[in-house]
């Protein structure tokens, strides 16, 4: 596994093998019928289009899960851009193993792909800016490890997982418990030491109010522009040690400018629920 | 489960149950510190947007694994397209549960409704033409059933399902056995009785060799609109039995040109590879 | 694995771990008792009869299961005619190991062994003839994979694996429907594109009617050979595409005299649903 | 479940899961096509020769599996002999879930009746002498638990269940040991106090050399019934405590000649590894 | 479930699950001989000695996952104190199924229970201080949800669950990266924003250090009472914002003084990993 | 493994996985942000107190499974008693991987360990006398063949396994079925016939009935040493066969005044349910 990420290899297998399970079922009827059984080739996995390429050890690991024979050199790191026509890796083996691993292995990598390459635009478009692009739970069922993957490769960052590791506060806690002063006490008993509070706001009033209940982040959910201006000034002629973050319909044209209003981080769904697949494919008798 | 498609309820549990663990893990801290235990509340799940709506089952079902105590109430069909606003379900019950399930049971509607919409479009570009718009094994990982059954809920057809239900000859399995004559032969015999012969070709020659072959399925992989004019030509003149199918970097511009060759079958990868999801959320308090 | 058959080791590991689990429990008492800790020893199967051996990949895999440092020499091949007598494989290793898998790898490599021999059986039963012995879908539960496997390596053909890969529509389908003419056609509606129709009949006028719905493959159900000829006759008046299937209560006696009449394929429950199985055992100190 | 056999019924459920799998995988194509889904049927289960019927609670699970609506009316119980035509168990409701839940259940139902079947016999055949047929360790991977109890509906007797709930000494366990004596003496020690040790011997000096050990169980394996005679001579002789069993290739021709000997159980591997189905369908429409 | 706690109910089942398989295997020999099929009985859970309850939820489920038609009466809440004598729960419903449960529920109830006696008194010990008494994640295998489980309900708070949803910072991590200021930067720059940074100190300059790093959390490590007071008067000189914990062989002696010093947490791994069961057992026939 | 007990390598394994993924969940925040990739260290795993060591296989493993590059030299055998201040074993290899692996490992090892101690001075508290030391079914759940693994390796024995591998006849059963023999007999017809009947009583009308209903072991429960005495005249009078198990509250103290008595077997709860951890830790930079 690349970069800060870490995660036992075995439950990352048993992702992998399902989504092999579900292609090969009880076996590709093609293969078996046409091509001889100790029959090798040789692949190459080539760039159709520029973008940042991630979710290399995955595809390697399908490849290594139907047949630890097939040998891989992969020439990329994630997280790199490769232009169209690169060659990214080399493929040698049993030719049976790496037409069944093919699929698999390319969706995995094409998803993860596009995941890095939008999450770069993004990163892009805020170089120079003291603010960290993050992605949220929006992710693919079942993919969750891969998708947040594919955004760190890309140079976003990681937003909590999941509902376990950190708190987020949103209006309907705040109405079940009797307002956002409350909530955020409420939260600090209850969740362990080591969690930050964070609260989402939709308003200036609301902002005020989270401020005073003293949380260590602050979610403007859906603002205007100008009022996130407003509210960064409200929050920063308070203190410097709350973190501000931007959320709620994100996209490439106005990033920068919401960037520009000095929060700290900025939530982008899309990043990984509308992925388009990067285009990668397998070129045989290379 | 909705239209032609049957599953055991235990295999698409598996796949809900693991979604919602890797989002709430060992448990939802905010909800655990902020909402009474028995608390409870009612909510609509209302579209932003205009998209064909489709996975009301699997929505429904996240709520049941959870806290079978939920009450869904469904106003849409899968299928059906609505209007931005609409609400498509009631739900009333204990807060905490239907907060814990709300991000999950989005995702796997917003996916499928997404690859719905998407798919309804080419549907709709094709209308009287009497032609099918299918799908491709290029799904997420772990989600080929909800991304075919969003295709179906389009109105599009699923192609095999995996590599073990169908037979579809490439040229890597041509250049290993030795031609498409003997490719098709050995198929026949290897595979079992009740699967068709689909053989990928790339130019006319191949389309000849194809058909006599004796290939019960003919491909015609990334041709110009011209060239796959001209194979349905040289096809047809021999029998009306074969089907044709066009494969290859469709997009809803072009789509009814190609359609308008007279080929059976159109395949569009992008339908699961690069799918956005449909706007929908919960309201709460309603 | 041999032959056409591919499918990923680790599904196939899955059923044999579960079948040591079931004999080994927690833990092998006389041995545990009994044999010092790094005694080894060394052990042929031998053939106690004469039969066609299946299944040595997976009596492999089950030493390996347990220790991956027992040696085993495997001497035939799948498929190959065995007399009694005949040292099939030599096993080296370690003593605990080798007696704790003992057991479940002759369970598998005896069942498998004996449907291969039933098979070969028919198969020969029909020597000089055009035509193929399928099995069915009457397998020991959880053992399909295997049983099939046994049936190819006998020289038999594999019918549709389940219900998933290929349409066969019976006659409750029919009642349905409302009509052979329309299950045929809604049959092509509904099922992907790659898939055949087949279709069961019991009679001569359900003959014609499949005839003249355009179905793919007619099963001959339980008929007389007198009223198979006749239904050969019926359709090779009209077609040579179609496949005939012959199926219901075959046995040796009789295999030869249905073959004759020119059908192309006899399904035979008993290959599977009923077994004896092939004497074979391990003998130690050899 | 019937009789004296407990078993959580979690995991026999599990084991009827994989077997659906392995026959529905992602649906029934034909039904999925054919069937309105609303459809609703009756059906009744018919045996179609003289069998034992045994494991009706297992074929009724598979359909509350599929369709917990779907309503069966079991009419005998398992161990009950059944003559040819009669009708078991009426089944009631959604035609799509009988039809997909069929064959699954109808193929642990034939294979556990001919187990029963086949143990009625011996059991029979031995009528009025005290002895138990007790069936092996030689059952069909993964279906132990089903497998034994077919035996004891069939009227016989269990042997222990794995290698981990019984102690047998076999040649190889005294050969690395050193003697009888030694083997006897070490597994007492080793094995847990609520276990009885008992030893497989070949001949007479065998059988004293274990009698002397203080061997709790004596297994005669493969003896003449000349010896067999001789053997409970020389044991009865001396005590009345130790437990006698013969064991190895026996058939019904012979069984009741071994029981004259005196000898206290029969162990059998045929039953269970040379099972003939049991003749049983469902007819539908009734 | 009890309390600020949640966890989806399949999780706890799957533990359960296996706790009933290891002690059930296939199936209970004495009940399944002796105690008749339909045999109904009625009995209490009493406490022998006083104690803190917890896991009465788990204690429960056992029942309904080995048979629904149990009926249990809870009679008291988790975390309370209960004197020796009490009745704390009824029971009726099939004999086979209540005797099969039995000894898996108390296990888990008296381990439980354990848990929350023991962290009950250390809770009692600093009564009146605003001092947290927190757990570690010093758990038995496989048992860590329950465990924190019982600290819960005894008074006590949970740390982090595991490596995954906190950061703490050891000796090991600040070698390797070279200094406290560089780790707790690092580690704001790795995790994600919702998580706090704590670092463990083992003497007065590394109380310094990890203040000027700005750490939010500081844990004193087998500090002796005299230097713990010496860090908090440098900590609470500074700011009032970091927490303070205490960790290392605590006991009841001194736990009042540690936390008079004016710390904020005391971690204790003693709370789970040193564990005496409560004693509690089933009366029959009541 | 060690010394008797033989378990397949997959089962343990699941444990160990189970409670790695429990600890690491989506992985070490910590080490991620802080510990380079590719960063080694060596480490020692030392004791801290005097006890019995046992389980360090499964301390290997869980670094095995975490990272199969990690290096351990174990340099004390399971069961051998250790000084404060040993070191067990040298650990050399990724510093990612010895930091995410440390606290699993170490919790099954002190466990392990813990059980190890206990019965090690049960076992010396009766030293010179014809007593086993047993355990019960007593377990944390999930863990019993750890937890019997540590009884093992302090000089202890184990008693069945689990409710399937061993007759044990209480109150209960004696109820249902209407008196001692009638019980003693019923469980000899429907158990299988390698296993003993053990039957529970309270005083020595009970003792005379179990003796004359011909039970193999006689469980003294909860009797006084003067009662005991009196049961094992009365029992030793009649017979030597039968075995005489001792059972209830024992303690050190009392221990070898029980065993005295001339009873065969005394079972202990407390050696696996009130475990105190023994103190072992890792020293890095050695």
């Amino acid at each position: 596994m690349t970069g800060t990420e870490i995660n036992t290899p075995e439950q990352i297998d048993r992702v992998l093998l399902r989504a092999i399970a579900e292609d090969v079922g009880n076996g590709d009827v093609t293969t078996s019928a046409l091509i001889p059984e100790n029959h090798t080739t040789a692949a190459e996995l080539v760039a159709k289009e520029d973008f940042v390429v991630a979710g290399l050890p995955f595809f390697k690991r399908v490849f290594g899960l139907i047949d630890s024979s097939v040998k891989l050199t992969i020439r990329k790191k994630d997280g790199s851009a490769v232009k169209s026509g690169t060659v990214i890796a080399g493929i040698r083996g049993n030719t049976r193993s790496i037409l069944i691993a093919e699929r698999t292995a390319l969706n995995i990598l094409q998803r993860t792909s596009g995941i890095a390459t939008l999450t770069s635009q993004f990163v892009k478009s805020v170089k120079g800016l003291d603010v960290r692009i993050v992605d949220t739970r929006k992710t693919a069922p079942g993919l969750r490890y891969f998708d947040k993957y594919g955004v760190k490769a890309g140079g976003g960052h990681n937003h909590r997982y999941g509902l376990f590791d950190g708190v987020l506060i949103k209006d309907n806690h705040i109405d079940a418990v009797g307002g956002v002063g409350k909530a955020v006490k409420k939260a600090r008993s209850g969740a362990h030491h080591l969690l930050k509070i964070e609260v989402e706001v939709k308003n200036l009033s609301e902002v005020k109010e989270a401020l005073t209940a003293g949380a260590d982040i602050i979610m403007l959910d859906n603002m205007s522009v100008k009022m996130m201006q407003k509210a960064v000034e409200v929050i920063r002629s308070k203190t410097n040690e709350v973190l501000i973050e931007a959320s709620g319909n994100m996209n490439l044209d106005k990033v920068r400018e919401v960037a520009g209003t000095g929060i700290d981080l900025i939530s982008i769904g899309a990043l990984t629920h509308s992925v388009s697949a990067a285009d990668i494919s397998l070129k045989f008798g290379s």
